[in-house]
């Protein structure tokens, strides 16, 4: 597998673009992704019991099975909690963009990210999907524009794209990905999407992704809170010719690492853009009974907001590490407990077994004055481990969610 | 039930005292509450697996049944995760206290709060408490330097006492509190001390205790962090010589009422006084299918940093509201949801069963800039309700955390 230079519309037969078109006040606001040929899908939603009008229609279609050929994505105004109008507005997405591409609305699938309930400025948005339409190509620049219009508080771009071979075929997978706030670990927590041009069953597609989802997306955690719209959606159409993957064989297992790799990726990305965030945390944890109980004190630590703030001052509170991970509710033994920070090559231990130890607080503030700082922990439980990111907690992220709206 | 000027060691029988010992770098860092007789205790401890030392030593004693005399407390150190020494220092202030009151040392509760994982500097604990220990009394300064001692971020003094008569007999009750930060709705999630002379049966005080805590100090969020070292503690001594409460009677009901009140005010001065708090929000759910619900969902919304920024941002951003009730795990139907802000006796309704309102922004705007904010919810799906008490997250909450170690 190899990195290319490349956006969501270089997987084989795939169009898209992204513009502004008048939602938000001047920065790109709607972005099409359309496939040539219908496309398997494999998606995970939010778990929020209150969910925007988009997710609601995007299960439904993915229930039913059916390829699609289109994602339609606005930003600036989630369409959520906007009642039956919401529902109505959701669908005319769907409409204008099938009328406009020669496709049915059962295979358009739509995403919604801003502002919550605030009915969408419905006019607006059917008129730049239908000036947008006419303005998707493979180009680079087009899928970079794709990217950047899903952004909200978004500073950095996330796009990728990758290469793998399968039987001599080339095999392009791309993503793009929406952070960076209301983000918790709790089932696909914000917009990605992932277009290839790999022919595989859906059954296996959606295995691979939810697989995927657990260790990566669902190990990120920007400010603990689960939105109304998140979503993943992978998009496979077949067009590379490569032989079908239709079992877990080694083309399964060289496509997985490729998804898996894109969808870290991505994740680690919206983790890095997480609103306010200085600092890009990595909490490894092994030695636990059980990877659900790996995870959740892993979750737990890079949620506290008491060890975000330790860590945006560079404070070397280990002890909020260990509170955070009593409070989990997984089960452990403290006094087996070990803990290290880690940056740059450089290490420092302060807990072993349970006792706190003497250290230099110079090299621990020297450690956490980098921008990437792992948190190593280590149990004498069992054998499971796991390891998930996150960020800081600092002024600019009280200051950006004080004024969203305004 | 009348609120009087009083502290601590205002019930018959009581004294106390606080000082500062050398354990902080200047501020009162040592109490000691004391009975003349034996004083039957209830209490509650945190759920955090990880626990200090000192709850550890005070669960044996509360499950052996046993009366007890004195309560001591140091600020500054917390006694948390620090092995088998920590063990050991605890018991040696308890040990001291003993020495020095002529008392057993198995009569001596013990309480720590501060920064985690560093060992006592115990010898200079042992020389505070005996030198606390001789100054003992029950005057009202006395009461409110113990209501200092227990102080760590804190910005304000958090102490009551009230007055009851039971059969003829004037009945005491007073409580001191620490905050402010390490807050969270997970069982009794803070320092808690209350005295009173009346004469109880464990059982009951228990039982009275364990349901107010339930809708007191449980219905209260700073920031989500449930800490190593909480516990509330209540001593009762009997000294006020009134008939021996043994049964669910009238005279249960009065006291029953006077306790509550004193631990409601202590939750809510807690939650007034939350690190960097600026405003006061009282989070109150009707309609919900159970009580457990309910609570879900209230403290969901009281524990969101998005809803705490857009309070202290002062933007009526209430899909945030919806979006956390949605991700508390209860089960509700978010079209059937009414939500409104209230301040001042002024209400602003937003959402009418699941339809956006529009709404007059500088109306929701004025409303948000008073300190202490209502956020009333309405759903259809039962007759059961919660109420509960938050704060909002600010710039100074980052900085009071950041730095609370250096």
């Amino acid at each position: 597998m190899h990195i290319i230079e490349g956006a969501i519309n270089s997987p084989k037969g795939y169009k898209a673009g992204g513009k502004f078109v008048g939602i938000k006040k001047k920065r790109k606001d709607l972005s099409i992704i359309f496939s040539e040929k219908p496309a398997v899908i494999a998606a995970l939603f939010t778990t929020n019991v209150v969910k925007a009008a988009p997710v609601t229609w995007n299960m439904k279609i993915h229930d039913s099975h059916k390829p699609i050929r289109s994602i339609v994505i606005n930003s600036g105004n989630a369409n959520a909690c906007t009642g039956k109008k919401g529902a109505e507005d959701n669908e005319k997405m769907a409409e204008t963009i099938a009328l406009e591409l020669g496709i049915l609305k059962e295979e358009v699938l739509v995403a919604s990210t801003g502002v919550i309930g605030v009915p969408l400025p419905i006019d607006t948005v059917v008129q730049g999907i239908q000036s947008l339409s006419k303005e998707l190509d493979d180009e680079l620049a087009s899928g970079l524009n794709a990217a950047e219009g899903i952004m909200t508080t978004d500073t950095i771009l996330k796009n990728i794209a990758v290469e793998i071979e399968l039987d001599g075929k080339k095999i392009t997978l791309a993503g793009i990905a929406k952070g960076s706030g209301m983000i918790h670990p709790n089932m696909a927590t914000m917009l990605s999407f992932i277009t290839t041009d790999a022919d595989i069953e859906e059954v296996l597609l959606r295995k691979a992704l939810k697989d995927i989802c657990t260790n990566t997306y669902n190990m990120i955690s920007v400010d603990g809170d689960t939105s109304t719209n998140d979503m993943v959606i992978t998009m496979a159409n077949g067009m590379a010719g490569n032989k079908k993957i239709t079992e877990e064989n080694d083309d399964y297992q060289v496509f997985y690492q490729a998804l898996y790799y894109v969808n870290e990726h991505l994740a680690k990305e919206i983790v890095k853009d997480g609103e306010g965030a200085s600092k890009f945390l990595e909490v490894t944890l092994e030695g636990a009974k059980t990877v659900e109980d790996a995870r959740l004190m892993v979750k737990s630590v890079l949620n506290s907001s008491l060890v975000k703030t330790a860590m945006f001052g560079e404070d070397a509170n280990w002890g909020r590490v260990l509170c955070a991970m009593g409070y989990s509710g997984a089960e452990f033994n403290p006094e087996k407990a070990s803990l290290e920070f880690e940056a740059n090559g450089e290490k420092i231990r302060l807990l072993e077994e349970g006792l706190p130890l003497k250290f230099d607080e110079d090299l621990a503030y020297k450690i956490l004055q980098n921008h990437d700082i792992k948190i190593n922990i280590f149990l004498e439980e069992g054998t499971a481990k796991a390891t998930g990111w996150g960020c800081d907690l600092s002024y600019d992220y009280v200051k950006i969610n004080g004024e969203y709206r305004t």
